[in-house]
């Protein structure tokens, strides 16, 4: 089927709003929203291995420590495990009371119950109804009039209202989505929202969150600026209303979309850290908070250590960041030509701590999101013969991660701009083995290590050299690398570790490289060990990353 | 340094373009612009391993395969690969006549005579020259005032125009880009650029193009369209003119700006396949081009077999696509939640072949692009033992990539489906031997193989099992898997392969899995092998993909 057939039969486009007195164009964002979190909703419910109790539990915690204050935990009447994990958090007092829970339920009335059962006992709750409005979903999917609809609205609302009414103790917050509201009449949508308002009684201590979601991005995100203003001018009770989006990203335009509709009206978004969610994902709101921090807006939320939110990210999703995402990609402070090197450098030399930031090619300074600036020289581009990456995976078999990439052309930077010479491919190696592989005694280095078993998991007892100084250590962990880092008494956390064989038949040796983060110091480092123990190769990349840290506090503070 | 500083003195939000009677607001894309492709360019400037002549000379058929009539080549001046690529197309007449080669150089006199020289002989060409406008670079970088950006502007064009006026067998096009258009003021942009248009001397078969970019993303979509809408009403010799844009994605809002400006009178837009580019990259042409494409209107560019262009982009970048991306991602055709799957199923079967695309939850036809639905069942989901890879890496070892594990999820739908029974952890095992494994003397099953030294390569003698004969067959390659895919005689590509090893000691095997894709087969399909010996696994995983593919013609053959 190819795509030279005119698709002007088989696609409709989104309808246009007619609000030519729309006031939106002229707005900038000017202050942060309220900030959702569906991580562990929308977003669990699109990945491979939905998360965990105990998963969930870590993630609630550091969206609280980010700065969240309502956060969507699941759909209790539909999943034990969310069900259990709002339990926990209200029984064991986890969460703070500037923050809020929110449980979502289809509008049927025995989910309601068990939605409403979940929060009992919360200082405040946000009970979350949806159904879908739009006229496929009616006429396919539900095969209801909009009469039928809207009553079922009003019903589900008041059942909410009932339940929730016999819990005083708690502060009860109705939200209502009309699902695919970007897709529905906006007529009918606002008959449902407002529906919802008269049937919660929305007013002084009963708020509504009226939640408008682009379900399945239909449109430029133009028209749903428009639709969000038409809805603002016309919602009931509009003082008691909180108007809130919730932004899908299947034309890829899930930020400008939040982003217009916020200058619309919007006064609360909906979103997951870096885009998870369905299919395309939610909106991501780190972009969305460091689009508006770089507009010197401060968004409320904390990504001081962005490296770290995406590890916890990473991990629990099991998704990778993608390397040129917005402000967290591998990639995104890094520079590979040579004209942008040229004007950055010339940037930072005239920067003065405190005055605008206007380095030209970085968007945000890197040090406020816990990175560094790399820039990337290509060791022989002209030539065409490539990269550092590929001489030294072509003639070494070393494959490295991406950020160890950017780390190690940092160093062939330093070489090449003291010594102006070509950069052949012996003298990389050479400088590659000096950085992560020199073994002097001035240095810590690897000696030997034995395993034992240990009460409460692997025992190692490794022998290093120090200044000189040979220590015999001991610690305890999961595995010898955990382990290993309890003797050594270093406030390291390994963040990365990868291990493959290097070369073939007798002349094999196993490659470990480990990605270590120190407390306080900004980015990351990486160690290398080669062996033919596997086990040894690993601790003596953890050494080779132990004396890298070592190296770089020393360098500061000789600059001091 | 913590977030919870504010902002507000360290970040200067983007100025206001004054425009109360914009028009853009109330428009919508009713035509495809000018494509201009430079992921030879500003994409492989950005990738740690530049590609060679003979991957560019690839990539540029693909481009052309898939519809570009400009397509921007490289810097010939700043490398000698792009000016031998430049050189090569023309002189062995691999440019077709409607398609342009641009060539880019800054704004120096030595540079445009090289420049000029690549193209020498080309049927029509654009030269490209730019510089930058904004004030930080102007102050920072290049330490002119206006009136000399200005004078260098003119002369430069000058120049271009007194080069190519010698040479008037060749249709020569010039594109002026004033850099950072977007972070310039407005008045000295719209000079520079109608300098470049009067120094060309623009008019009927003098054309220009000029192009503004957001070299830099900082401000909303919207600010941006009224810069654009702006300059629009403008231009000088504004008819001889094709107004342009180049969008980047630092604020994840490339695709919006791309499409508020082509509202806003942009004629012309550049970007890379898939969004690749400097830091975040350029706008993804693949995006906005089925973004389009879903509303009705045709793109002029042919993405029908979509997973056949990620995987040349992704082979010449040696970047991934994220699985999220839009309309290409591993994910974007999957449904997880159980009320999605029924809402699908239930818009496909009431889909007529040829009425108006209205399945819910599914922005386009993945036939369309050469792909298939894919619903995926979270096995056990509710217990929250987890999903259908992680059961088999877990208790097998069995690491599936993604595309396999939607695939194999099919493959498990299917079963519960009929049997509604739970699918418990060995049964889902047998299911994957029966899928991927089986051996039975009814279907093409490997038995031996030899491999020898052939002219020309590696040669194999297979012998396989077929229909209850056994078969001896020989094949030459590169290597034995492209020897046996010659041996075998089947139309196959190998899109994808990995192994590595599965258990640990003594009873460790390595597990080679692959997926390959036949003419006229949306998608495509994986095989795998066990064995000892990872040459012997590797064939099997190649006969298990091709008994995959045999029966899945046989049963669209049975459904006929």
């Amino acid at each position: 089927m190819s795509m030279l057939k005119n698709p002007a039969t088989k696609y409709r486009p989104a309808y246009k709003v007619d609000l030519p007195d729309r006031t939106w164009p002229n707005k900038a964002i000017e202050n942060a929203p309220i900030w959702l979190s569906t991580d562990l909703r929308d977003g669990n419910q699109a990945i491979f291995e939905p998360m965990s109790v105990a998963t969930k539990l870590d993630f609630f915690k550091e969206l609280v420590r980010i700065g969240f204050k309502e956060i969507e935990v699941g759909f209790p009447a539909a999943s034990q495990i969310d069900f259990d994990v709002v339990r926990h958090l209200i029984e064991n007092d986890q969460i703070p009371d500037d923050v809020t829970p929110m449980v979502m339920t289809q509008a049927r009335d025995d989910l309601i119950e068990r939605t409403v059962e979940s929060v009992i006992g919360a200082k405040s709750a946000i009970v979350h109804i949806y159904n879908s409005t739009a006229p496929v979903w009616r006429n396919t999917v539900f095969r209801m009039t909009v009469p039928e609809v809207i009553d079922m609205v009003k019903k589900r609302v008041q059942k909410v209202k009932e339940l929730t009414d016999a819990h005083p103790e708690t502060q009860w917050v109705l939200q209502y989505s009309p699902e695919c509201f970007n897709m529905t009449e906006l007529d009918v949508a606002l008959q449902a929202c407002n529906t919802a308002i008269e049937a919660w009684e929305a007013g002084p201590n009963r708020k509504i969150i009226i939640n408008l979601p682009t379900t399945v991005e239909w449109s430029t995100p133009n028209v749903f600026a428009d639709q969000i203003e038409w809805m603002d001018r016309r919602l009931a009770r509009r003082e008691h209303v909180v108007l809130s989006v919730h932004p899908h990203n299947d034309r890829g335009t899930g930020v400008a979309t939040a982003e217009l509709a916020m200058m619309a009206g919007a006064q609360r978004v909906e979103g997951c850290l870096f885009g998870n969610g369905e299919r395309c994902g939610n909106v991501d709101i780190v972009t969305l908070a460091l689009n508006m921090y770089t507009q010197g807006v401060h968004p409320n939320l904390d990504f001081s250590d962005i490296n770290a939110v995406a590890r916890v990210v990473e991990s629990c999703t099991q998704l990778p960041i993608h390397p040129r995402h917005p402000y967290v990609g591998d990639l995104v402070y890094t520079a590979f030509s040579g004209s942008h090197q040229d004007a950055i450098k010339k940037g930072f030399d005239i920067q003065k701590p405190d005055a605008i930031w206007e380095v030209p090619y970085l968007p945000i300074d890197p040090v406020d999101v816990g990175r560094t600036y790399d820039s990337v020289i290509r060791v022989n581009s002209q030539s065409g013969k490539g990269g550092i990456a590929y001489i030294l995976e072509r003639e070494h078999g070393v494959v490295m991660p991406r950020r160890m990439q950017v780390e190690f052309s940092g160093v062939v930077q330093k070489v090449s701009d003291s010594t102006a010479a070509e950069m052949t491919s012996p003298a990389l190696w050479a400088l590659f083995e000096q950085t992560y592989l020199q073994n002097d005694e001035s240095q810590p280095r690897y000696i030997s290590h034995k395993v034992f078993d240990a009460e409460g998991g692997q025992g190692i007892e490794i022998t290093v050299q120090q200044h000189g100084e040979i220590s015999r250590l001991e610690g305890v962990g999961n595995g010898p690398l955990d382990a290993a880092v309890q003797a050594l008494g270093i406030p390291m956390d390994i963040v990365g570790f990868e291990e493959r064989s290097v070369g073939q038949g007798a002349k094999s040796k196993a490659m470990a490289i480990i990605e270590v983060s120190v407390p306080n110091m900004p980015g990351s480092k990486f160690g290398v060990g080669f062996h033919d123990n596997i086990t040894t190769a690993s601790l003596m990349a953890l050494v080779s990353a132990w004396r890298r840290v070592d190296q770089s506090a020393r360098v500061k503070t000789n600059q001091i």
